[in-house]
This record gives C-alpha cells, sequence and structure tokens, in this order.
C-alpha cells in the first residue's frame, strides 16, 4: 500500500453537514495503455474481486469448452456476473451445471443468501435453504467446472490455486493485466476461489485489453474477447440482476459500456467507441460509492446521452432513505470527480 | 468537515496484501475534560446517531414520568440501547408501551428486519412480517411516547424537532456536549427522530460527563446520570444483543466500561474508574472497525483484565471468513492505535 493519500470521492450528507466520506482512486488508460486522468494513487495494490471474471473465463472459450458444450452468450454472461440470486440467475447456473453432467451440489462456492428480500423471503416460504446455487458466483463457479469437465482434470479440488485451471487463469490474468506473474499478489476470494491483486493502472489496462486484444497475435483471444463483450451487453440482466448498477448501466448504455463491479469498492469498465479502460477502487471497500464515482467518470468522459444519463441519474446522486422512508441527505460526488478533463 | 487527513486506524487484509482500510478519529477526555489522548481530528463534527440515545432519555427520568409509570432498569436499557430485535427486546418494547397505554402502531421508527437471519427467518416462517416493534429503536421511541403520554404532549407528530419532547433533547445534548445550543447542527436520524452533529471531542466529553453530572448542580441530573449507567450495564443484552460488541463489552467489563455504538462508524465510551470520556469515529462510516478501534483503546487504557481482554479478542482482530467459512484476512488495527499512550 502506497502511504499517498487518496482524495475524497464521494460524500454522504445529512442535514446541514457530511456524516460520511470515502477515498479512492480512478484511473483511464486509452488504446495505447497511457493514463489519460487519473485521481489519486494509480499504482495502489487491490483485488479486482469479481471485476476479474471476464477474465476468468476466457480459457473456457480458448479451450474450446465454450463450444463443445454448446454454451450460449446467456450463459457466459452469468458466469462473468456476480447475480443476484434471482429465478433466472439460478435457472440458468443450473441449466449450465446440467450440459456438464454436473449438480449445485459440485459448487464450491458456499452458500449466499439472496440479494433481494423478495427472493429470500420466497425461498423461506417454500421451505427452502439458500444454497451455492444462490451465491453471486454459481454461475463463475459453474463455468469453472465446465472447463475442468472439458479438460478431464478434477473437480473436487477446482478451487485450488495449484490446479491447472487456475494456472491457465493466472498467465491470462497476468497477459491481460501486461504484469509478470511473479508480481501477482494472491488471495482467496469470497467464493473460494483464487485471486490476483493488481495495480489499479493494471486493472484499467486489462479492461482496455479486453476491447484490444489482437496485440496478443492470438485469434482464440480476439474470439474470446469478442464473446464476452457481445455476452455482458446482450444479456446485462445476466451480469448482476435487479437494481443494480452494472445491470442498468449495460442495458442503458446498449453496447457502450462493459462495466463490472468488484467487492471491496471496485469499479471496471470498458468503452469500445473511445477505446478507454477503467478502474475505480474505494479505499475502505465500501460497496455503493463505486457507482456513483463510475457514473460521474462516464458522465466526464461524455459516453452517454442526456436521455441515457437521465435514466441513471439515481446512480449519479441517491437519496439517502431511512427506515421510514424519509429523505436524510444525500451521497455524491465531490468536486474533484466533476473536475477532471482527459489529457491529451 | 476539516481539510486534516485523519490517520489510517484499521485494516482488512486478503492474502498478501491490505485490501481496504478506514481512517478515523479517537479521543479520550479526563474527568476535566481535557484531551489526554487523540488520534487524528478531534474537531471533526459528525452525528453521534444512536451514540445519543443515553442523553435522549434523561428528560424522560428528571421529569418524574420515569418513576410514574414504573419503568425498570431493564425497560431504560432497552430505551437507551439499538437491539437486534430478538424476542427478548421486541417483548420488553411491548412491555413499555403497555405501561403508558400505547401500542407498536404508535411507533413512528419504521420497519426494520431482525439483525440476526435467525430471528428473521422465524418471523416469515409464523407469516408476520418485520414491523416498527423490530427497530432497533424501537426501545427509545418507546421511551420517547412515554414522555409525551406523562406531558399530555401530542404524540401523533413526536418525531418533529420543534415538539416540546425534542426542545427538551436539545437543551440536555447542548448541556452534556457543553455547547451551545445555536452550535448543534440539525439532521433526522435513521429512525426519523431529530439528531444533532457536534465536534468528536466534545461526543467524548458528554460521555464524560455521564460520569460527573454533579457540576450541572442538579440532583435530578446526577439521579438520571447514575441510573442510566445502572441500567445499559445491569442489563447489557437490552443494549444490543447476541454477538454485538456493547452487550459483550459491558458483560464482560462488569460496571468497568459504558460502552454505545452508533451507525456511522460510531463508538463512545465512559470508563468510570478512570474517569474518562472516548469518541470514536470512522469517516467512511462503515461499522465494524469502530469496535476494533474501541477494543484497542481499552487495551492501551489498561481498563480490562488479561481474561476480559481474552474474552472480547475477537473484537480485537476478526478473522475475515467467505461464504464456505474459510478464512481469507483479518481486520485489525494499525500501528498508530498501538503506541498511543494518556498525556498527563
Amino acid at each position: 500500500m502506497s502511504l499517498e493519500t487518496n482524495p475524497i470521492l464521494v460524500n454522504h450528507t445529512r442535514g446541514g453537514i457530511v456524516e460520511s466520506f470515502h477515498r479512492g482512486v480512478v484511473c483511464v488508460v486509452n488504446e495505447n495503455g497511457h493514463i489519460v486522468t487519473a485521481v489519486g494513487d494509480v499504482q495502489q495494490v487491490c483485488y479486482p474481486r469479481s471485476a476479474l471474471k471476464l477474465f476468468q473465463h476466457i480459457p473456457l472459450i480458448t479451450s474450446g469448452a465454450f463450444d463443445h458444450f454448446g454454451f450460449t452468450l446467456k450463459e457466459l454472461a452469468l458466469m462473468c456476473g456476480s447475480h443476484n440470486g434471482e429465478e433466472m440467475h439460478t435457472q440458468t447456473a443450473r441449466g449450465i451445471l446440467a450440459k456438464i453432467g454436473m449438480g449445485e451440489e459440485h459448487l464450491g462456492c458456499g452458500a449466499q443468501t439472496p440479494t433481494h428480500k423478495k427472493d429470500y423471503v420466497t425461498l423461506i416460504k417454500e421451505g427452502k435453504e439458500p444454497g451455492a446455487i444462490h451465491n453471486n458466483c454459481s454461475g463463475k463457479h459453474s463455468g469453472f467446472l465446465a472447463w475442468c469437465v472439458f479438460h478431464n482434470q478434477p473437480t473436487q479440488n477446482y478451487l485450488e490455486a495449484e490446479h491447472p485451471l487456475h494456472i491457465e487463469i493466472k498467465r491470462i490474468t497476468a497477459l491481460f493485466h501486461e504484469m509478470d506473474e511473479a508480481d501477482l499478489v494472491s488471495g482467496v476470494d469470497g467464493c473460494s476461489a483464487p485471486i490476483f491483486a493488481m495495480p489499479v493502472v493494471n486493472q484499467a489496462i486489462a479492461y482496455k485489453n479486453l476491447l484490444f486484444p489482437e496485440k496478443f497475435g492470438d485469434e482464440n483471444l480476439n474470439r474470446a474477447c469478442a464473446l464476452i463483450r457481445e455476452a455482458v451487453t446482450t444479456y446485462p440482466e445476466m451480469v448482476a440482476g435487479t437494481k443494480r448498477y452494472c445491470t442498468d448501466l449495460m442495458r442503458v448504455a446498449k453496447g457502450k459500456v462493459i462495466g463490472k463491479t468488484g467487492a471491496d469498492g471496485v469499479y471496471s469498465m470498458a468503452i469500445p467507441q473511445k477505446g478507454l479502460g477503467i478502474c475505480i477502487k474505494i479505499d475502505d471497500g465500501r460497496m455503493g460509492p463505486q457507482y456513483n464515482v463510475a457514473q460521474q467518470v462516464l458522465d466526464n468522459l461524455d459516453v452517454l446521452s442526456n436521455e441515457e444519463k437521465q435514466d441513471l441519474q439515481g446512480y449519479l446522486v441517491n437519496e439517502n432513505k431511512n427506515f421510514a422512508g424519509n429523505v436524510t441527505g444525500q451521497t455524491q460526488v465531490t468536486d474533484i470527480l466533476q473536475q477532471f478533463t482527459l489529457r491529451a
């Protein structure tokens, strides 16, 4: 961790004052991987967490497993997603598992309660318990298992860092983040999968490389990236779900933005028309402020039409409501973000 | 908000790195209200949120309403608490309401889901919905209504800032925080009650004054503070509940600490034997890190025995576990907190 102090990016107000606030980093890189805008310490090392999911399934496609099992773009979007555990998500995850002859009992991601109370209450009323299939990562894990089945690799230890699947994911992660494998910091993710930490700038570069994989000189990589871009923008409801930023953003932006959240305050984006890669990290790991920042960054970069911005306005400035539904204040970005412009 | 940057107080690690971290303020004042230890900007203004509850019921006692209705110390502890909505809490809140001839339909705090999943699932399985009685503030609101009934004041608008109840609470808040009423910043709390913001140092002073109200020269205030101190330390399970820091701390400390959490990262304490008042505020408002800080501060101040510290060790250093129960890292305070000592 750097000793540099990142600026305050987001404020929560209550009554007449700022009650709490969030510091963080924003990095925008262009097609050449050069930084065109930065706020805070872009060398700060953090885990992309679920923002890595788009890269974690490149091996599934390049290996031929994706075609072999006849997976759909909708299924690929779920694999790349952090879903709410809604019926549409668990159904799609079960479909993936059925295609590879496995079941939810093989998922190692652990049980998670569905995001929305409504879905959780429905489960309980049906006398069921939240399971691994409801875990936001069940699509990712189903994709992991598919790679293992296709390669005749063991599935019982598919979450170990030394498993051939994760050795291949590590290689792809290093490639797209333009780092040496030896420099990747290893950790265990919320779903027990191996995860790697990289500087924020390299995470922005990786999202840019999702748009321009041609530099790696591998037709398979080009196709994998194209399929992933098409999957998440065509089926944004699989990437997150009801009332979620990733889903609402990609639905509204209609291909103009690829955006993915990661736990502990990460948001990464790729902007195809402008050839940009972006990574946002909130220092304190609070989930939420990174969406205000992302929405402001898209405003600054003039990516969305006024109508599209209007549809997403609630993510730019949130009204904070209490238990009785009364507005107690606002969540909004600070001036430092409203000012930034692209360097030439 | 000051422009000073508060130091990092708490780190969350994952694998080999610090994944996210929390800045904040700690202020310790002695019997004379002098700062004996400070980390960060003690003039930072924030809302005490639920840490104000201990002061919000002083008028109930000084007015004679507490005696009139024959309230118990257990009921007073619940009024001062931010409870989990467990059966023991809702039962006690209903008891308070019964004594004043009112019902949960008169509570204006809004419905809240019980803190623990177990209690929530039980509710749903019984075909019930979470209500205002489960709101962590239902004890406080029941106490508010008791003041109104005793004074023949209207109850339908008991949450308005201009209601005589809140005019009296504002007076008491200013007195104990040693501020002019005109300097209190007003806001609306999570439960829709009026709330006031004060510098962190004044919040530490207020908790010190809970121990030494004699300076105000009012026997009624002395008795009110004594009852409140006795209530929360005798019935700590009413102040929070199962697996909660306030409850575990006060149960273990057996009168040596009065501690109360507040939303958005606040923790305030009074240490009777040492005559100290303490306030902790986490900048970003995350709930959790303030407990690590509080536990370290108690260590530094040599308040607890080794055995008591052992019982609370899980609040000093938390193991972070993922959905499958695997340890992914730790939450712990930084060196700056481990070093501080009391000034003479």
